[in-house]
């Protein structure tokens, strides 16, 4: 077993792709070595020794060899010599494990100082205080690091950091840089004595001793507390185990031909193509990090150190083309040399990520595979909504504006002046003004005031409340469960509980919702609008004035070229429809029909028909509902065209169509010839223990067929008069909450009966199926049956998680939160479908369902059908499409793209071909793109029929 | 094919085995032929020909010759011709299917008699009158059946009836009786006018033609409207068909020598080993049904026609002999000569069926395993219940006291006088009252009036609704769910609505509520107690004076050495546990502690609990709660020595601990110090949308892991105080509501520190165990991975149904009778375990289950463990333990038995060899139980090992 990976002189051990081995730091040192990057030689000890180290207590035998004659090496390149009292070789010993675990582990500097090689340094550098400042330094590290001072507790003071102030203070200085070398040499001398004290023994006197005991600390790190806590919080196997890169020491603070900074290939904000960076002269890299010192922007060497600059423009171009992404360096200038010290790929918003991938795609850099691989679908919701601007929002928390954090439910940012009702909303919106709805809970009462809002701010509810599944909908940012939230809706005030004291909020205050973040801010942040809404949903931007459309057009084009997936929408009205079209719904996989129940001429008869005693009654009120539920329905088909629309029939309990109010109560006792009395004993009457668990579903189709019969009078007759007008609608019937067979039957006869009396009625006909949800567990269990009547399913995932798990959603959040923290859930059920659970019944469920009906076509409409890893499990349960709100959409089309590509799909037809990359070193890495593109000759590429998706399985 | 089979003579072709073939009736006509008994000699034909008929619409060539070779046996038998005019052969035509379906389908009587042969009868019997009243009998009845001149509505009128009725306002006579042989005569020309007028054809004046068209009505009935209905509420299959029975004609009606009667041959209403009858002298069969003249008791006949009497008795020991059952039996006497017209197993009590399958056990005529089976186990209810006096139940509805019909939660009869609150049945029952409880419905808070009251009965909620579960836990008679109730607590009466308008009850009133029938009367109904009761719980009676008892314990005694499912008790209390011993549980399946938090000195520091706001105010209340749960637990171990008792953690959200009423409120709120406004938050606070899917179950013990280490403290320390004093407690803690594994692990993690705590700090070790509750689909669908830290599994079955249906038990009457009356459900899911869902559910965590942990110990403790096909079912999934109801321990017994039979069990060592048959005819099916006995030798039989049970799979 190889222990010691060298690197320097333009060659190296390792390799970028052995990041495993070396850890992420050691790998990419390595790779740029190779490269031809100006990285100070060193050596990396690899992860299997620090596995070996932890377990047995003991380096293996040929760690010392390898590492001396490793050293050697280093030295030679150096032309310095570890431990030498001329020329020492100084180096750093830092940890690096596979994934970053930023300031988890340890590091030491400058080591190989000792009382001796100190005077080699002032010899080599001529700078007596810059040598003594390295050395305190080194020696406190390592009284840290490696001899275990390091304070544990918040009690306890750093011995080093007490010593430092009691110098300054016999000096009357401020800072450190004011202390003399004479000073910094007494530390030095201070710093040791400490040492002793505490440990019993020398400062080790011998670079070599030194060497070994930083190797010893930094692999007893990977077990120490911090390490293990970061590791569980983020999922990282404590068997990875950590590196040890060491590496010669360089120094940017040798005067003013020095000089250290950080950059980024491209601008890792905006995704502009241009080198993005900071640096300060004679300065250590921990000076940039102390913020101690403003650090200039990168151009600015241009004029300062034109070469460095020139060398600069050249290793970013190298490292783009050699990594074919985005990297993020480190760099030090040594009188006038520059230094590589770390490269690694970039972090980004979600917006440049977009940006960089589209861009290297169309440069050739990388496959448009390979863009879609690299941005995250979430990352588009940054394209899609408004955000705040960066710096108002900054400076509105910084000024103590931050309220209050709840559930991030609708993405994006408002800006508004709060109402706490729903009227109100409208009322002032009709005069112009921007509102956002605070509520401690919405109810469906309160649709048409959420429209004309920009957010919703509720205190109850989870992610799957009503307040934020309208927002997601109605693409609305919406921030829920914010439990430190109090109404007096008399007084038209919100109290907020803060941890410095309580708050009050009164009707027409500015208030600022951030939906990405939760975030409830008591100020005006301004925002900015998404191109993409623009041009797309309110056609007031021309596609060609917007660069970040034809970002988004783009990726999504190629997204749709790869995908196998359908995507649909979840939609209740006509304006949804179009604007789900325009984000490339392909259909409509979820029409809630209830919505349509609710705003002025709507909600009377459905109350009529609620409180009515007889058949006879109910189908009087029902037939005032007729046309109107017609005209919605008519106007859904004339948005989507050919495209299918799939309508559920009536779902929720009747007794959430009837007022509360006792006001609102006697309006509607007198409006339909009723006593208060009444009403109160028909609301009292359809109470219910358990409404998730009550009389809703097709169970009110059975109980009152007069009901189904109506609607599906309605999406028929609406189908034949769009149909007249040439056009061609295609209307899929979905019977809600079915468990057994029979129920779906029932309720089929009843709309195939329908269909037939109005196809004679208007003598036309309308091609339409009769489906039904999968959404309690008994559903799923007995797909089999069930697909005996349905001609398709479609996954209902909220109800199934709720039934599958016996849990709320309305009640989650009090069980959830202590759930997350402990681990009992690894994700929130009703965010990700649950794959041992819900995702077993899914399971069942298709393969039953097709064994009865092969070829059936299923699909998901639950909320998680936006969700990117539930789309990812629906590609890979073999569903037909996904369906979200209307927003999610591109979301979707994306992640199903990017789950047709994990299975092995290929790009059709790819309109770029990428180019080999420029440099010949770079050969073995950036060939295989195009190796592969080569590959997918035209039999295996899977054509996207667009008419007929053909089935994988 | 053959397809006609006759009887007759002393020889059949048929037998009592070819019910599928010959019908019911056919085959045991057949049945006593071969045995000897006097039957009129006839003919079968099978159901083939009827479903060949009903199929094409003709008979098969072969039948025509059949018949005609069969009637000829039969002409030659009784020494008469058919269609003769002077000594003519009479027949009936009935049908008989395999399934009795009583009055569905048509007879016809007296056939064969025309114009010609009526003059031979006349001859034959002297009696002109008496053969002109056959004579119109038959064409009317002819004409009905067969002519279909019926009436098929109400409005329709039967033509012969309306001549009969003009026919005797024309002789000024009011009785059928009063008309004389001409008046006769003259309607038998009258109706047969009628019959061609209709038809306009004439009436058949051929016998033969008389016969084949009966014949084919009587096929053709098998397709009636009335038939199909029958058949389909029944589930009776289209496919069986009916057999057609041609029988000479006997007459009781011919003079004092002749008669007719209907006996049993033992009691059918209490089982006791005689003869049981009624007869009438000079009479026809339809006389006794048409209740005209009141007949006699068998007994009479004894003087009167003492032969005939012991011609019966014979034939009563002949048939009980060969049937080896209790028969029903049909008889006619013609001039002193005894007929035998039917025999079938004879419908009984379940007191009875009891009885008889004893004693018939201990006389020899069957075996134990018969006596098992031939007892449903629900019968055992009437043997642990109160009834009602029989009579005086009939007085009181008869007098329009039934007040209401509810749903039977608690089988028994109660009577008492009504309160309202469940302290007045407290205080009414300190002062010597019998109180029912009747509320709107009942909660936890309720509990100790509940216990004070000997029924309850409320207007809300279904079989498994608080006050349901408690009454079978209690052993109470309950009527549930009884919509026709309001209540007006601050009047404290009832007001119900009947068909004849409002009643009002006041506080006092007498009320008996059958629970059994779920009826309510207003009236005070006599009770008589249970023996076995006052036997095994009450000790108020010795064995030896208690034969019920002594059948009881017989029974029992048989089914506990076949069964292989043990038998647990759901209790929560020493005494309820102390009840479940003395009816054989051996174990407790479910003690759930949440009852053990209400009553004095325990509620208090609950809600002191729940009020809590540090975990450090929690831990002070819940110290004090400590001590009582200890005691609650101690008593339970010494009631059930050394059988295991299974203890659920807390399961129930925390909201239902608090307290509804404002008055109450501010008390709590006074005993802890708070404001009104203060525990009013803290309960709206808990307040969830659907507490059976919120926070409650294990989700409590995480969010509170202090609640469940005070639980396994107590459970701990109370069992090492019983082992201290030489028990041997068994205690199993069971975690309540588990979805995920790890919920699991959490939980059980708190239980097994605290036992280590226990035990080192009383230096004694108690064996325990840790297992979980499977009641929600996620449970089930990971139970391999749940079984890695469960000892036990015990599947709640009552929230699985609910969560697997998606359906809430306490919403469930909205849904539930139409979905019965549609059939969408075959059975309350509620009441009987739905096999295609839940039952799948449970399958497969009990192979996942067992294939984690082979041999793991899996029982059921939902309200289904005492559920006769919900125990069938956990037999065959091969479960160890039922848990159930204490009072439906004795049930539950029985019903394990039944299915270890059905499974193929066989009696360990039975204590009574069954004798063979006395008659050499019975030989056949007689010898079968004492063959099958022999074949059980030891190496086969199933010893059923007391402490250690045997794994079947």
């Amino acid at each position: 077993m190889k222990a010691v990976y060298f690197f320097g002189n333009g060659k190296a051990e390792g390799n970028k792709d052995q990041k495993n081995l070396l850890g992420g730091k050691g790998a990419n040192l390595a790779e740029m070595t190779n490269i031809g990057l100006p990285v100070p030689p060193g050596f990396t000890i690899s992860t299997e020794v620090c596995l070996d180290f932890v377990r047995t207590g003991r380096y293996p035998r040929s760690l010392e060899p390898e590492v001396r004659a490793a050293l050697a090496k280093v030295e030679k390149a150096m032309g310095k010599k570890f431990g030498d009292a001329k020329n020492p070789l100084l180096v750093s010993v830092r940890s690096g494990a596979r994934a970053s675990m930023p300031g988890m582990m340890d590091t030491v500097l400058n080591l190989g100082l000792t009382d001796e090689t100190v005077q080699g340094l002032i010899a080599a550098t001529g700078n007596e205080r810059f040598a003594y400042d390295s050395y305190r330094r080194f020696v406190a590290m390592y009284g840290d690091v490696v001899l275990d001072l390091k304070p544990q507790t918040k009690e306890e003071r750093d011995p080093f950091e007490e010593l430092l102030t009691a110098k300054k203070q016999a000096r009357g200085v401020e800072n450190d840089t004011d202390l003399s070398a004479a000073d910094l040499k007494e530390l030095v001398g201070e710093f040791k004595a400490a040492i002793r004290k505490r440990t019993g023994k020398p400062f080790p006197e011998s670079a070599e001793e030194q060497l070994w005991g930083a190797i010893g600390a930094v692999f007893r790190s990977w077990n120490n507390k911090r390490a293990i806590a970061y590791r569980k919080l983020n999922h990282i196997p404590d068997s990875w185990g950590t590196a040890v890169n060491v590496q010669s020491m360089v120094y940017g603070n040798m005067g003013e031909d020095c000089g250290t900074g950080v950059a980024f290939t491209r601008d890792p904000a905006s995704g502009e193509n241009l080198f993005y960076g900071e640096f300060l002269v004679n300065a250590q890299g921990e000076d940039v990090v102390a913020g101690t010192r403003t650090p200039r922007k990168i151009e600015e060497m241009k004029s300062e150190m034109p070469e460095i600059y020139e060398q600069l423009l050249d290793v970013r171009e190298t490292l783009e083309q050699h990594f074919r992404d985005m990297m993020d360096i480190e760099f030090t200038i040594e009188r006038g040399r520059l230094f590589m010290l770390q490269c690694r790929v970039g972090k980004r918003t979600g917006f440049s990520s977009v940006r960089i991938a589209v861009e290297m795609a169309e440069e050739g850099l990388i496959t448009q595979e390979e863009a879609l691989k690299r941005v995250e679908p979430e990352a588009l919701n940054q394209l899609l909504r408004p955000v705040f601007d960066a710096a108002g929002k900054k400076a509105a928390v910084g000024e103590g504006r931050l309220l209050a954090k709840g559930l991030p439910a609708g993405p994006g940012a408002a800006c508004g002046r709060i109402v706490f009702f729903a009227e109100d909303a409208k009322e002032w919106k009709a005069r112009g003004e921007q509102v956002i709805l605070a509520r401690h809970e919405t109810s469906p009462e309160d649709i048409e005031g959420m429209n004309a809002s920009l957010g919703f701010l509720t205190a109850f509810g989870g992610m799957t409340s009503h307040a934020a599944l309208v927002a997601r909908q109605m693409g609305k940012v919406a921030v829920v469960g914010c439990g430190q939230l109090t109404f007096d809706y008399p007084e038209r005030t919100m109290t907020v509980k803060t941890p410095k004291g309580e708050v009050v909020v009164r009707e027409g205050d500015w208030i600022s919702l951030d939906g990405f973040t939760g975030e409830v801010i008591s100020a005006r942040v301004e925002t900015r609008p998404s191109e993409v809404v623009a041009v797309l949903v309110e056609r007031s931007l021309e596609p060609r004035k917007a660069p970040v459309y034809r970002l988004y057009a783009k990726l999504l084009g190629w997204a749709d070229q790869v995908r196998v997936l359908r995507v649909r929408a979840n939609a209740d009205q006509p304006d949804q429809s179009t604007a789900s079209v325009a984000f490339g719904a392909e259909g409509i996989g979820l029409c809630r029909t209830e919505h349509m129940f609710f705003g002025p001429g709507k909600i009377e008869p459905m109350r009529e028909m609620i409180l009515a005693e007889t058949v006879e009654e109910r189908r009087r009120a029902l037939a005032k509902l007729l046309p109107l539920q017609r005209k919605d329905f008519a106007g859904i088909f004339e948005a989507m065209g050919p495209r299918p629309v799939t309508i559920r029939t009536l779902d929720p309990p009747l007794h959430e169509f009837l007022p509360h109010e006792r006001a609102e109560q006697e309006e509607l006792a007198q409006a339909t010839g009723r006593t208060l009395e009444q009403v109160q004993a028909r609301i009292a009457q359809l109470h219910e223990a358990n409404p998730m668990l009550g009389h809703r579903g097709c169970r009110l189709g059975i109980s009152y067929p007069e009901i189904t019969e109506m609607q599906a009078e309605a999406i028929f007759e609406a189908a034949c008069d769009v149909a007249a007008k040439g056009g061609k609608p295609h209307p899929e019937v979905m019977i809600p909450l079915v468990g057994t067979a029979k129920e779906l039957e029932v309720q089929a006869k009843i709309v195939r009966e329908c269909a037939d009396r109005v196809f004679a009625r208007r003598k036309r006909k309308v091609n339409y199926s009769v489906g039904t949800m999968i959404e309690v567990p008994r559903g799923a269990l007995t797909a089999g049956e069930i697909a005996k009547t349905a001609e398709f399913f479609s996954f209902g995932t909220n109800d199934l998680t709720q039934t599958t798990f016996g849990l709320s959603r309305d009640d989650v959040p009090k069980v959830l939160s202590s759930y997350l923290e402990q681990e009992i859930y690894a994700v929130d059920p009703f965010v990700s479908i649950d794959e041992p659970g819900v995702g077993k019944l899914m399971e069942w469920a298709v393969a039953h369902g097709r064994e009865t009906r092969p070829g059936m076509k299923i699909g998901i409409c639950g909320e998680h059908g936006g969700d990117p890893s539930s789309i990812e499990l629906c590609h890979r349960l073999g569903l037909d499409y996904v369906s979200c709100s209307p927003f999610r959409i591109p979301i979707a089309r994306l992640t199903a793209a990017r789950a047709a590509l994990r299975d092995g799909a290929k790009m059709s037809a790819p309109k770029t071909a990428p180019k080999a990359a420029a440099k010949p070193k770079a050969k073995k890495t950036a060939a295989r793109p195009a190796k592969s593109n080569h590959k997918s000759t035209p039999s295996k590429a899977k054509p996207k029929a667009k008419t007929a998706p053909g089935r994988r399985r």
